[in-house]
């Protein structure tokens, strides 16, 4: 444990990932990744090499589960200096620097450049909160991460059209509230949406997550999976969420590490 | 039986319509009610009185199951003088004429006129296949039921427009394919849409229908409702749809009629 302690700064921890394949540096006071983020890593349809990019990558969570479904190069990129180098550091613990690669940025900045300009798939779990939602109360790191502060929604959809080739895909994480916005932005710059889930806490509840698939320049025809339902009636995971019921147990156990 | 006798036409029969409360003429060579329409007229948030208008109205069979739940003045629009014809019939076969008021004519034309020109409801089940989908096979009954050669999905949407009060709902079952479609033109009408709610067989296959409603200059804010699953686990309708099944009992006994 004396290099994962030398890794870490003051109120982060070590977690695990995945049962106890990866480890990811979280930190309650800064970021910790929700369900969200490892929905959107199994939803995506992820090309077997080429590039991967994920915005608002946080602190990596998301191209440190999508290495294990890809031999693809996957890019992050995050606004916030302070979780880069959390995500860097992650990286590193788990030896992924020649498959992963975390730059601290703005994606309103990134533009193509040269002949490697254009990616075949990006991942993204933006800022959920219009700002018009109101003052948010939570502290810098959070308020970036939930709120549209850093970056909207349209600046996202427009950042993965310009970076994405033809066929390329944007699969990303939002709330239902949002579904008009999402799919109107979309179209509007040419990412049709192709494959939409929703995700439901019981069976008899409203949706509260939805992922969506689009494809850069693709023809209008959209996919409705069926709906992905958290809890069975019995209060535990349903089957297909088993590996991330796994993954949080262990993550409770890893609380002796801290 | 001597006076349905007398309003049938060659190849009509009478159906049961919610177990034995209503009757409504149907043909297999010209128009049936599927699941879609009972779905749609269960679905829309109606208004206790005041206007209602269903576009595309085709049998009948809409006006017909909302004047259970609604005092409102009900209409119904449809192109076909065969299928407005048969609704005006089944009107008459439930003593209904003082409550419902089916017409003959083209949506496209509808505008509103003098101080009773604006509606506080619309309903629509519209004919899902666009042209570009290829030929249809069909007799004109039934392909212009079922293909957009009367209206397209922008006429409809257009003419809820035009005829609904600020306030007012338009209501609309079709193909999730259409999703992004929908979304976008209902936006595009200035008709937010509010409450959507996907239909899927069972549990574990995609949806194959949706049913929208939308709010005559509403805020942006879509709640995504739970799943609708038609048949559980035992090839049995689900306990929300009992009505309907009871429904279709019945009208599987009324092959006698025929």
């Amino acid at each position: 444990m004396t290099e994962d302690s030398v890794m870490l700064e003051p109120s982060e921890r070590l977690d695990y990932l995945l049962t106890h394949d990866m480890r990811i540096i979280q930190s309650d006071e800064v970021f910790s990744f929700s369900i969200d983020a490892v929905l959107l890593a199994r939803f995506v349809s992820l090309p077997p090499r080429g590039r991967v990019l994920d915005l608002c990558t946080g602190n990596g969570v998301i191209p440190l589960l999508l290495s294990t479904r890809t031999s693809a190069h996957i890019g992050g990129i995050e606004i916030q200096p302070r979780l880069a180098n959390m995500a860097q550091r992650s990286v590193q613990l788990n030896g992924l620097e020649s498959r992963i690669e975390i730059k601290q940025g703005d994606l309103k900045e990134l533009m193509p450049e040269g002949d490697k300009s254009y990616y075949d798939c990006i991942t993204v779990n933006p800022p959920y909160m219009p700002l018009t939602t109101g003052e948010p109360k939570e502290n810098v790191y959070k308020a970036m991460a939930r709120h549209e502060l850093g970056c909207t929604l349209e600046d996202v959809i427009a950042c993965a059209a310009r970076l994405l080739q033809t066929g390329g895909k944007l699969a990303m994480v939002h709330r239902p509230a949002r579904l008009t916005d999402i799919l109107d932005l979309l179209r509007r710059y040419r990412l049709e949406p192709k494959r939409i889930r929703f995700v439901h806490s019981r069976i008899d509840t409203e949706a509260n997550m939805v992922l969506v698939e689009a494809i850069r320049n693709g023809k209008p025809d959209v996919r409705l999976l069926p709906p992905l339902i958290v809890y069975t009636d019995t209060n535990e995971y349903v089957e297909e969420l088993n590996d991330i019921y796994y993954g949080r147990r262990s993550e409770l156990r890893n609380g002796d590490h801290e």
